[in-house]
């Protein structure tokens, strides 16, 4: 039996993990750098939301929790845009009634699922402990308790990383310098900062429940997701720094309330503390992270953010986490019944098998980065989007447009959803551009042309690139 | 005046900057890590050469030193194809005669360098001291001395790292978390290993001359260049591990033996120590590395191999780095005539205009390792080569191939020669495969036809990606 696990870092994907791996029986110390987020005062009025979709709910069911989750979340059923007029139209995510994306409180869940793991008896949970090194070729790790400021080494037989997007566990892998280490940190030049729209005064939302708020402005853009209280947690993706109005030069309350009283009026009434917000809460940058291996030595594999972080624009941060967890779980079934597990063979099956859909899901993200503040303004790319929706309500088995490859159909992995989904956009964006697609065709036919435009592009794309 | 500068890394890049800015007047401090490659012996036996072409020898001239640089060259016309039963053919590089690369000792190169920077009286050359830290925000950096251990500080208006792909320079940026540092290296699965096909008794090549000479084996590749002395070196690429053959089961002279005997038994007879330069000589791995940004605060600015690292399979890496300096020297003209330089200005602008074409020949590099070692031996890639070769012999104005864009036509930027030369690769691989290139069309009709589809491509992907 080598069955002893340290898992570093008790978020959403270190918790989910550590249940799954506890419900196969497992002996499992899960051990987090910050206190137990359900004993101390969370921000007043600061409620971090994400949104989780299909592929997060299937990490869920899998350990058995996504009833509980369900609780949680409040379902978005299209993108609302807001244009500089204060007018709004709703972009559905899908022309199926049944798909839509959910609203989720970050620290709710992640407490949802420490009280899971805290039932399982096989499992130790030590908080307020930061990783400060990892023996990566003996599977131990050192500890700094931060009240008393004492080391502790915690040894395994296999370690998981799930210590985020900042992981100190990948940090050792970088600076080993024992095996070559591909590693990649890309910034955008936008950064992001979160305000409140709070909840009325009779306690309502004030402004449409059901749905993700987009304010796209071409270099800048703000987005609001609702939260259970009839808050708003919104986010301002305004770049640094070489733009009309950017963080390096709004910097009187004055200035912030010209620019959103340019940009975007109808927020501005629903922001009571607007410059206040602005100056008070900080501003975050937005990077990628790609790396490989994913393991060192057979003895520690990264997952979760540690592994692959993404920005924010596909909702599927946590999502991919948490289908990190199903895919490596998949794996585990078969080798769960050796005596003495191949901890190296498994690490570099799931490698294998997953990176090449964490990489895809980073791209994707970026890509979307850009679609969200420009596209979603420019008419071909809405006549695009109609023209989709419409498919996916009147021949819903036949078409899944591209954000539904990746956000609702959780049987092909994110790199088929990238390959197909890009082809598509670019077969319709092209057909529609030559003038291809006539309005007197019926939609059969658009979609027949769409198809088989697709399946010509893929079949160019592999003979020019293999 | 704020013209003192300190040039940390006298390498080929290093070199002809100081050289450049040396002759523009600036006053300028050399500092080499290493101890004068003039006055220490050479590895005996060792040559390690590099390929020189177009955009090399453009900065070469700039700095006036092309014809010194081409008494040290040896033409290659092509590459010659080696079979594993020693069959060989030419394939040429370019159907226009005037055009072929460069095989040039990369030693003799840089003393070349060396002795035209040190016939300038506003250039101080210090060798042996190598770069422990620099204060980007005050543009000084600190070195220790390699026999006296001692630690001296040098301050400058402008700092330029050009210290190579394990740039100290850029270390200190990435370690800085005083602004955002895009950061990306990635290593191939493959590693490299030097040896050497000595000249024959009587001082003659054992092989033909004037070519690259290259044996494609699918996953791994033996290439060799000539050099003046008779003799040849030769690069072994081959997978670290999970190979038939690879580093890691090549573990004793019969395997090396066995190896080369069935893959390349034209190359046994020619290298007479052949185990034990295998097992003396060290491998080497094959990076990428890119960052943004290349300056720091306007103090200090990364080119060459520092800014960006790139494996060797377009045989472009000095050549970029040479055209780094002449696109740098044509901005630096621009901001000469002032007073006071605006560093940050300059750099941003250089990096501004400079940065997508090293990313390109990055990516373009990678794709020519994938295209020598498993393309160059398929039918489709060679019929497509000779189509090239003939367009480029007959209509030499009107077609360059991917090849001949990147090497030879250094008046476009890399990243034009690679959306332009991945378009034309993907229209005629396309028309080949669907049979529409037939043997009754004339020449000039099969260059419309991939004209037309090239163009068809350009469109199509500009609409679709902007």
């Amino acid at each position: 039996m080598n069955k002893n696990i340290l898992i570093i870092g008790a978020g959403l994907c270190g918790s989910l993990l550590a249940l799954r791996m506890a419900q196969r029986g497992f002996e499992i110390t899960l051990v987090e750098k910050r206190p137990d987020l359900r004993k101390v005062t969370q921000d007043a009025g600061r409620s971090i939301n994400l949104a989780l979709s299909d592929r997060g709910l299937r990490g869920l069911r899998l350990a058995g929790v996504e009833d509980e989750a369900k609780k949680l979340c409040i379902p978005m059923n299209g993108r609302m845009i807001h244009d500089t007029k204060g007018n709004t139209f709703l972009s559905p995510y899908s022309g199926r009634k049944d798909e839509y994306i959910n609203s989720i409180s970050r620290p709710g869940l992640n407490m949802l699922l420490l009280d899971e793991v805290e039932k399982m008896a096989n499992v130790k949970i030590i908080f307020n402990h930061s990783c400060e090194s990892v023996d990566l070729e003996n599977a131990s790790a050192t500890f700094r308790n931060y009240n008393s400021k004492e080391e502790t080494t915690i040894s395994a037989d296999a370690i998981f990383g799930t210590d985020g997007a900042g992981s100190a566990v990948r940090k050792n892998m970088f600076e080993s310098h024992k095996f070559l280490f591909s590693f990649s940190q890309q910034w955008l030049s936008h950064g992001y900062k979160e305000l409140e729209i709070p909840a009325s005064e009779n306690g309502e939302y004030r402004t449409y429940k059901n749905a993700l708020h987009i304010w796209p402005r071409g270099e800048d853009m703000l987005i609001a997701l609702p939260n259970l209280d009839g808050s708003f947690t919104v986010t301002l993706f305004l770049p640094y720094e070489n733009s009309e109005y950017c963080f390096a030069n709004l910097t009187s309350p004055e200035m912030v309330h010209e620019y959103f009283n340019k940009e975007f009026p109808d927020v501005v009434e629903m922001i009571p503390n607007l410059a206040e917000e602005f100056f008070g809460n900080p501003t975050g940058p937005l990077g990628t992270v790609k790396c490989s291996p994913w393991n060192a030595f057979g003895k520690l594999l990264l997952m979760g953010d540690a592994a692959h972080a993404i920005v924010p624009f596909y909702g599927q941060g946590m999502n991919a986490s948490f289908e990190d967890v199903v895919v490596f779980d998949e794996i585990l079934e078969k080798y769960a019944s050796e005596e003495k597990i191949n901890w190296n063979n498994l690490f570099k099956e799931y490698e294998a098998l997953r990176k090449k859909d964490t990489d895809a899901i980073a791209d994707l993200a970026v890509d979307n980065f850009h679609e969200m503040k420009e596209h979603t303004a420019m008419e071909i790319f809405q006549k695009k989007r109609k023209l989709e929706t419409a498919f996916e309500a009147e021949f819903p088995e036949e078409y899944y447009s591209k954000y539904s490859l990746v956000t609702f159909k959780e049987s092909i992995t994110y790199s088929e959803a990238m390959k197909r989904g890009r082809a598509q956009d670019k077969a319709i964006l092209n057909l529609l551009d030559d003038g291809k697609i006539k309005d007197e065709m019926s939609l059969k036919e658009k979609l027949e042309l769409v198809k088989t435009e697709t399946e010509a592009i893929l079949h160019d794309d592999e003979v020019a690139f293999g």
